[in-house]
């Protein structure tokens, strides 16, 4: 702060970036940045796909190691994590502050990070949380996951949250692809259960567009749930009243078996959950909620 | 109205009803419409978990044949839909408004729907989208699903609002248990992809309750899908844009996958739905999104 209260913070040039890989995604990133007054150099294997960006303001480089060479700040935005050093393995990365916003799994993420430190270079692994067109869109909540280098983090805040919000996650490298992947697998069970739920309703004269608000405001109201196995995960007691414990639930369980029968709906998404809580009632846990399913999942018992 | 816009309206009597079955649920039926004023009749198989509610006013029967004489509204909520027919067995249906807040398929509910007209009884049959402690709670967001007689459901509509709020499904009397075991399908997919998520970060040394408002956010951020799964439904057309078709999601489950093995997590809770997608996906369906996996849970292809 200056002692005038009003004045405008100094207006500072926008960091100049070099971005590799612009398919979809590196495209829309590109973009943004752009769109934000960026200096941007981009590089893409298929020369066409970069030179579009031109018109737009980019400065397209020869080679890969020509668009390291332009700057400080590195992006990747390519298929995966083999891609990433396929590109990279000419470029000289020392002094390099590197950002690899290629899906990757953690041990990928923590591999790449010893990789490019041993190559002089700082650097953060990220996962994105959006498509394309929520990429520099205003409250679309599109928001990336970061982690290793704080100190690169806290330097190129500013620049990274240009195209979507900037969340980092710690230092291990292999968190920004963990809490990625953990929130796709999460979906990807919701999105069965929703499958499941058209499939039961689809034979029935009932419209999907009356159904759906339904399936949404109960989801919606019953997410928080994860608040409640968070607690529990942490103080490790697991028991519940009795008119929502396992035994209970098993109990209830045929009810959505038969349904799925009597509508004729293959029942392959909902079984494996529901074995799961048979296993953990079997093994004596009929008093618990379901939060010892997670260290089920992890033990096998 | 009446002609001075200021009249309240006639308050009308609270309508008597009769409940058989006073058990965890039945009794937090009970105490809210005896809260609200309403004349309440019980009657439950064993006689002290009735008893109970008489402090707070509730006329208890010595028969569920009593239970039933004693009025023209009778609830009944039993565990399954075997004990209503066994309790309601002996009793004079005739001329009764008879309402099943006992979970049950929807052929169960269709067929008691039969049962219960062929005794001279209308019908509605009823599924709870609530557990005990949010019955009769303000903005609990409790409600119940109703289907059948929509004659019963108008005339009594405000009676069965107070517990809990009342939505009417159709006049199928299967529609409500339909609903109801649909929603809670589709919830047991979300705990699910929960439970793979937890067990995910569960090794790491990352905190559930950092971790669990990330998923929340973004499980209500992507519920709403569910309304563009409706449309498609609607429309027949199952086509998406490149980036977000099958062909790319098959692809990038590998990387949920692997991380399912590094981090020592079984993935059978998330296997089925991949293999669902990849099932689609070799049936030609590459450039679809997902909607398409509704129909093969029906007809296997
Ligand atoms: N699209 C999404 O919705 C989305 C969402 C979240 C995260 N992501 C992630 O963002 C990254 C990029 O995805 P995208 O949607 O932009 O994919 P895309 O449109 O298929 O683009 C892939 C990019 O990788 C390049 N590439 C592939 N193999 C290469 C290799 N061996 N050497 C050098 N370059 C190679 C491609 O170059 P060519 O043009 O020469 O083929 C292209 O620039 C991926 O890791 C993806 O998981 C995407
Ligand atoms: N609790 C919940 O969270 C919840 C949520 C939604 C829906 N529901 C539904 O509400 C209904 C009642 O559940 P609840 O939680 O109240 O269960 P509960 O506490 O176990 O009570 C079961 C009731 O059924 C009676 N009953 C059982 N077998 C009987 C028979 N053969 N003849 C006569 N009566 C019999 C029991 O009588 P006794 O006392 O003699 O055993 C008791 O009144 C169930 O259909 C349940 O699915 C419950």
């Amino acid at each position: 702060m200056t002692d005038n209260a009003f004045a405008q913070p100094a207006p500072s040039r926008p960091t100049p970036l070099t971005l590799l890989g612009t398919g979809a995604m590196g495209t829309a990133l590109a973009r943004a940045w752009l769109a934000a007054g960026h200096p941007v150099t981009v590089w893409n294997r298929t020369p066409a796909r970069a030179a579009a960006l031109a018109g737009q303001g980019a400065t397209v480089a020869a080679s890969a190691a020509d668009a390291v060479a332009a700057g400080r700040l590195v992006i990747t935005c390519l298929l995966d994590d083999a891609s990433v050093g396929a590109t990279l393995d000419g470029a000289d990365l020392t002094g390099r502050d590197l950002v690899n916003l290629t899906t990757g799994t953690p041990e990928e993420g923590r591999d790449r990070a010893a990789w490019a430190e041993a190559r002089g270079a700082r650097f953060l692994d990220a996962g994105i949380m959006a498509v394309p067109p929520m990429i520099g869109a205003a409250n679309s909540g599109a928001y990336v996951f970061y982690s290793g280098s704080a100190a690169l983090f806290e330097e190129h805040r500013d620049t990274l949250a240009v195209p979507a919000g900037a969340t980092y996650v710690g230092a291990d490298p292999g968190f920004a692809a963990l809490h990625d992947v953990a929130l796709l697998s999460a979906m990807n069970g919701m999105f069965a259960g929703i499958t499941h739920a058209f499939a039961l309703i689809r034979r029935q004269d009932i419209a999907p567009k009356d159904f759906a608000p339904l399936l949404v405001s109960w989801l919606t109201a019953m997410a928080p749930m994860a608040h409640q196995a968070a607690e529990r995960l942490d103080s490790g007691d697991y028991s519940t009243d009795v008119v929502s414990n396992l035994a209970m639930q098993v109990a209830g369980n045929t009810t959505l078996l038969r349904t799925a029968e009597e509508q004729g709906v293959s029942p392959e998404l909902l079984t494996p959950y529901l074995a799961l809580m048979e296993r953990r009632l079997a093994a004596g846990h009929g008093d618990e909620d379901t939060t010892g399913l997670i260290d089920l999942l992890l033990t096998g018992r």
